[in-house]
């Protein structure tokens, strides 16, 4: 592919209900209730149950191997936590927007991606970027 | 807690067995075989399954939030992935241990962490640092 700084990655939608968080709870071994017990979630004075961190953070990601096809073309990762990502209690759940740019080509055929991740319209990750081998 | 620069983090020792891989699959969604399927992983020239890079994130991660004991102190989180974390098809899995020490205080009452993440005595983040809000 041809790849140059503002290159677009597609634009790619996710969908996080409680089921989710309750099989990230699972396979994460991070049962903390903020993340399925909307009772402990407000008392805490959340919104509401919120996603992981490590969960949002992971479908960002998703939005660069999608676009790299290669997983391992992923070289280095990062972000800075925002906002929670509020999960309703009904089977559409909570929206997560992953949109993606390249910002900088870098030495050895690596390229930074920025990425944007917004849910309901609110940016929830204040700093998201991958380092990407490009193919 | 009293934190300066070079105070260690409790070390934690996690297990990865190829059931956690298959759970993991399910809640990210990512179902590339070279996570679940030998003959797929070792196609591809790999030295068996490996792990998500992600849940190795992930559960490097929990060192972090295990020591500050709020996950929402966690406010950026980075990693390099280095060496895939290689998972035998036994009830033990693969071993991997997270290490970290306090590397600068930051400003605003932060302070950034730096982890050492190995798997077998390799490591398999070639860095790998938070920044957390101390409490």
């Amino acid at each position: 592919m041809s790849v140059e700084v503002g290159t677009e990655l597609p634009e790619q939608v996710f969908r996080i209900t409680r089921a989710d968080l309750v099989r990230y709870a699972g396979a994460s071994g991070d049962f903390n209730p903020i993340h399925w017990n909307e009772r402990v979630a407000t008392a805490v004075g959340l919104p509401g149950v919120i996603a992981h961190g490590m969960f949002t953070m992971a479908l960002a990601g998703r939005a660069v191997t999608a676009w790299t096809g290669d997983p391992a073309a992923v070289v280095e990762y990062q972000v800075r936590f925002g906002r929670p990502v509020v999960v309703p209690d009904d089977d559409e759940g909570a929206e997560l927007t992953v949109r993606g740019k390249v910002g900088a080509l870098l030495d050895d055929g690596r390229a930074r991606v920025d990425l944007t991740v917004t849910s309901e319209g609110e940016k929830v990750l204040s700093l998201a970027r991958a380092v990407v081998r490009l193919p």
